[in-house]
């Protein structure tokens, strides 16, 4: 992950914050929550469904339809930007951890009074890989934000400068995953974090090991 | 990427095929690809529409039926994904290049007479990680599938070991990236391969080495 420029105050950390408070942006009872939430449903859905007999032509011109009126009520891009950068250090539309992406499983980051974070998130048909387990990428695109959540609740944020990715075992689509992820040193503006991905018996399936520069992007004003 | 076992017959390689063809599944005019066009035209839609004023408790509902319909004319999973893995050798499905899979952008690509693999692709919203750029995690997951294709291209296939990725400049949303990978040696059954990420311009944004194994995840049957 690599920052936006960040507004200090409003970011918890491991030394201003109690232990164990969800740092990702929470799921809210709202429209825009709830229209991506059963956005989700459908990418499922359509992977899952009978090929032949789900009037699938029917379902395309609907789509269509919803995508027609959402675009009709979109600001342009350059203003969107500016607006969805605004307010929440944390991100309500990264594709990891954001209510408002439906590409995000979500998954949901908790702060540690030990310095790391963790969250459970089960996958399924949009995020394979081999037959029935995650895709490796997706498990390096769950692993990279968690680094930049943990350096974040470790006070620190940058870009992501390397990432060593090593998979150990195929992870299983359809059961709970631990994602981690802890900073482990500093020197000036290199963070170095590690992390790793568990299936729900507790086996390591991969590990992962970042560095990230203090350097941020700008948000758009 | 991790490969299912290979039906070799029916997988393009570049000593039994001939150069610039296309190694990814093509968007069919069939509903399914349609539908699936139609949803990720959705997904962007929802992370761009105004929030306040475009009806989405309505939009929620509208997903939400769809998606309760798709579910009612699904298989259970187990038959679904005996299903999904029959046929084409290059997958249908995947996160990365899956015309069925509306988390894909979705990347076609090429592969050349000189052994490489490249495609173009214009990533929007929601793959966004800083502002107005594209998500580390994000580029990280096309470049694991790339390699997997590449490694296809060059005759071999085999799970991620372990990914190396290395981030030059954040990689831009809204403009072409090509992206490129091929198998660099194999020795036995370890396969290295390197790949990137470069911007309109032709600058390098991304770059990976990829370690590879020989052993392939049964097909569900």
């Amino acid at each position: 992950m690599t920052s936006a420029d960040p507004e200090p105050e409003s970011v918890p950390t491991v030394s201003n914050s109690p232990a164990d408070i969800v740092l990702t942006s929470q799921l809210q009872d709202v429209p825009v929550d709830r229209a991506t939430a059963a956005a989700r449903r459908v990418i499922d859905a359509l992977l899952r469904t009978d090929r032949t007999n789900a009037n699938l032509d029917r379902v395309a011109e609907e789509l269509d339809n919803i995508a027609d009126h959402l675009e009709q009520h979109a600001p342009v891009v350059a203003e969107r930007l500016i607006d969805m950068w605004r307010g929440e250090g944390v991100t309500r539309h990264d594709p990891v951890t954001g209510p408002e992406n439906a590409i995000a499983a979500p998954l949901a980051l908790t702060g540690r009074a030990d310095g790391s974070v963790d969250g459970v998130v089960t996958l399924t048909l949009p995020y394979q890989g081999p037959p029935g387990h995650v895709h490796g990428g997706v498990a390096a695109l769950l692993l990279d934000h968690t680094l930049g959540v943990a350096n974040a609740w470790s006070g620190r944020s940058g870009a992501t400068a390397q990432l060593n990715v090593r998979y150990h075992r195929p992870t299983p689509l359809f059961e709970p995953l631990t994602v981690s992820g802890r900073m482990v040193s500093e020197d000036g503006r290199k963070i170095n974090s590690a992390g790793a991905i568990h299936s729900a018996d507790g086996t390591l399936c991969v590990s992962v090991e970042g560095l990230f520069i203090d350097k941020r992007v700008p948000r758009p004003r």
